[in-house]
């Protein structure tokens, strides 16, 4: 056994566990993937054996408690993610954590305070942080390409809209969903947001509506300075994963465009044509999902901080909040209005 | 004299007056430009010079009271298009008249209705409408080509912004320059604003905020079945005139892109780079100012309705006054509240 | 009648006589068309009552022997322009003539030399050279934007073939169609050629082959310094007029992309697409017509020398021969085998 | 040791070698790197240690002699090529051979005939058949979504020179670099090549003209029925690795763009830019590396056929000896007249 690799237990094998899985038994060379666990120990099994992990377990507890695993990749469901943070913190894991954190301030709040004392390190699974286009974005804004910021508009649409299921336990379209873009816009300016409004409607799926939840979203937020940014939401782009970012400024602008598989026009009779661009977020963000987990590995081997706080990640969640309240409400809500 | 002609009478010979004066003297085989106005009269003389036109006056009363003049072109200050539209109504003379039509919807109002009972055609200079990038956006909506609109998203930015006085009698970014975009966005998408949210700020030039206005705004529409569009409006885009529009359905979307005075692309050895898009709306939009003028003759002259009437003029008036209220009172606003 | 206009008379009034006579008429502020010629009265009267011209002849002497003509436009069938050049050039005629002089190249020297000693300005109706891609194109490769030139592609596609009768008496391929291609090569490299092979074949319409031509052709260019170029024709893309312009050098590349009618995008379910580029070649490059005819009618009236000399119009004719030479026995050919 | 893994050795751990290296070893599933063999011990060692492949050695005999290696991935020097297959052949090893197999045919010859014998399967290195740009283009032609095929056009340049050290023993650069254009191109038309014509120069350095090499060329190659294609090479493309292909036909055309490290746009007060495209084939044609070995290993562990013979390999070799035929004495060339 490499004394120089990190040994990470997964827990929770569903859809983005394997895929965490995956990247760390074949992608990111640092680290070991020891123990995956799952509530159902079937998925946990299915995901060891896939992957050629020797322990497959269905308390999670087994991995806090086993002595060579030095971090943790919470994987679970969101109304989990609370507890498990503070018990792998008390058991001095370091923790890698699916977003969102939870959706209930009070529980953030008190699971950071825990990670914080432990002294562990936190990282936010915010992956497209970590995607080369929306990390050009930031870095032109950054570094002065476009002069000081004025607008900022993203457009966020899914590909198709997740189970009645899944969405009934999501928090909704602000907290699952439009929770990437909050978590960009202000990442992107390098700005607090002081007031938020948000339009949203039923456009897809009326289940989607008799759920309590939107399909379709609209966000206006207002950094310091009067600078604003648009967001715009779809639960289901019919063409593909539809993720691009524009920002306007005193010296310019900079836009972000969609990837596609192949970079190959047909001129046709009709028109001329493209594929569609990629459809599944697996392809579309694959590179940015292994990024983020080889710093968080790179991260815990060097003692670095964590390239992506679990601030930011209750940041967040505030705004999703104040993106409900406003609404209800039909009126611009501060984030201080919610927490 | 061709009888067959229709014979034009313009007033106003200003930036844009000289505009549609050279579009009449030469691009527009159906229409004979007679006479020119201007209360500067040297102004009226050198376009009329320019454009081999016969007659040059001050008072544009000697227009109205020309037998052979069938229709007469308004490109005055706002504050005088209401009284002239009325003058030339009574006069029997057909108007073409430059937007916005007049700040105060009771002065429109007025206006509308002599304009009506004097049975002349009155088409508004909303020449955007008559752009191919926007028509095209229509008819894709229109036909269905991207199922039923859900979002729609327009950047409209300026290259410049005008001088300071003209911005202290424009009416402000609403009512001068958003006032395309409130008048684009029920266009395009075929549906009527429920509500008006404004958001904005000044980033550009710290005296447009002295004269009381703003020169970077964004704006929340709510059209009925839940659609929302945003708009994106900044008085300075220093890469020049950015006019795009975007439309999201449940069947796809439509983009248009700027346009450019050439398609030619230089790969050197820091970027692959093409030089900026046109910077003056004159570039940029001369076809739709031909076209839409063009189309105002051709009614004319076969009996046909305009093709761009006095109540779209006023419902961009009441969007962008509604637009004034939201933003100074932070909360969205039903257009019947300002009527 | 003003006198600092330039009155012209157009020999010829066929679809690219009609084309110069809309612009001499309505788009040009400097020229007065004052006479119209066809051997066809008719053509010459329906065009001249199209665009409000006095006269209307069969035979062109009546134009060169008009006092107040001060220039000819030859549009007529290309074995009448180099007798017609010598009568106008006789005559004191300044000359427009459309591509190419002739395919025969005593002939055009003989024309040539007429005109020469005449001292009438010539230009050649090379329209590409004046649209503003081309132009781009040439301006990045003089102004050095790419370094030093190495390689150089044309991609020159028709939309569909001419008749047969037209191909029959047009010289072939490359006479009629390559020979723009001939003219565009060596002026945007600023380079003259040394050796041309051209390969050849029938892949759209057996009836070109037994009219003993080619609809389909590659020419390899080899100009000094071993900079070579390659140019790809075809009588019919089926999706538009084709043309493009890449030169590669040693600081980077150049390359121009088609024209299109909007610069909309669909997103849709099948694909992304856009509209077909413009189809005709009158809407492709109808700004380079005007252009190039304004600058006629501006050289002719300030004295100034001819944009486009009569050597460049003998110059592509000799490449022209060389290809087809080169076609014939298979093996590259210099151009002073064929003068 | 799963039984279900192919056991490979590599043979050559120089840039490509450690390429396949770190693919074999991480993104392919079905393999097991056990051995690496490199004359320079060190080399294999230093790689072998990378990629924690336990066994690094300097003779590549003890690679065939290993009883449980199942394939060899040959990526020594070209000229060893040939000698490494037939020995690795008669020990029963599949093959996966970087291209070319070697600069003489009768070795190419007498090499796939011993593989032949030996019924092992081999496959030839053209990896960018598996890029997924290449294959759309591919795909697009025999989908008959352009109709038949008339014309082809290959970009092909490098970012830079190799060494003038590499270049002497690299064939030139017909057989070095043209090569992988003269596998494309047939293999995207599906068309045997029936003469070649090639024009080259030295405009990048000297000292590969010194070198008896060009550093620019053009190749001309003529299909059956007519179908003309051309290639365009150079060693030094400063703006980054450019590799396009266009297909024209009957029914349309068919292209491939570059590929980029971002999709983000600069509209600046200069120009409108994007970052250069990838600059090193590793990054550019990373996936097609990883996709040619995988179907390599997949097709030995399931006995399918090999998805690129070595018939292809000779094939190129056979166009890129008449290429280098035809530069030297200035006329097409017969393939024929090389083999």
């Amino acid at each position: 056994m490499d004394s120089d690799k990190l040994n990470v237990g997964l827990i929770g094998a569903g859809r983005i566990g394997r895929l965490h899985a995956q990247h760390l038994s074949q992608r990111i060379a640092g680290a070991r993937l020891l123990m995956i666990s799952d509530v159902h120990l079937e998925s946990a099994q299915s995901c060891a054996k896939q992957h050629h992990v020797d322990q497959a377990v269905s308390d999670y507890h087994q991995i806090l408690e086993h002595p060579d695993i030095g971090a943790v990749v919470i994987c679970s469901p969101t109304d989990t993610h609370a507890e498990i943070m503070m018990d792998a913190a008390q058991h001095g894991k370091h923790i890698f954590c699916e977003k969102p954190i939870d959706h209930d301030l009070a529980k953030i709040d008190q699971a950071l305070e825990t990670v914080n004392k432990a002294g562990v390190l936190l990282q936010i699974g915010f992956n497209r942080r970590f995607d080369s286009n929306h990390r050009r974005i930031k870095d032109a804004v950054q570094n002065g390409e476009i002069g000081e910021p004025h607008l900022l508009h993203i457009v966020s649409r899914d590909p198709a809209p997740p189970s009645i299921e899944y969405i009934k336990s999501s928090g909704g379209i602000f907290l699952d969903m439009s929770i990437h873009d909050l978590d960009m816009a202000p990442y992107v300016l390098g700005q607090e947001v002081e007031e938020v409004y948000a339009a949203g409607s039923v456009k897809i799926d009326p289940a989607i509506g008799e759920a309590g939840d939107l399909d379709t979203a609209v966000i206006v937020l207002k950094f310091s300075n009067g600078v604003m940014g648009t967001i715009e939401n779809s639960r289901q782009a019919v063409y593909g994963y539809d993720q691009r970012v524009e920002v306007f400024g005193s010296g310019g602008s900079v836009t972000s465009d969609n990837r596609y598989p192949n970079e190959v026009t047909v001129f046709g009779t009709q028109n001329i044509h493209r594929d569609l661009p990629h459809h599944f977020f697996m392809d579309r963000y694959i590179d940015s999902y292994v990024d983020e987990m080889s710093q968080f590995v790179s991260a815990v081997l060097t003692g670095q901080p964590s390239p992506l706080e679990g601030s930011a990640g209750r940041a967040a969640v505030v705004l999703a909040l104040a993106a409900w309240k406003s609404y209800r409400e039909n009126r611009p809500v501060r984030p201080d209005e919610v927490v």
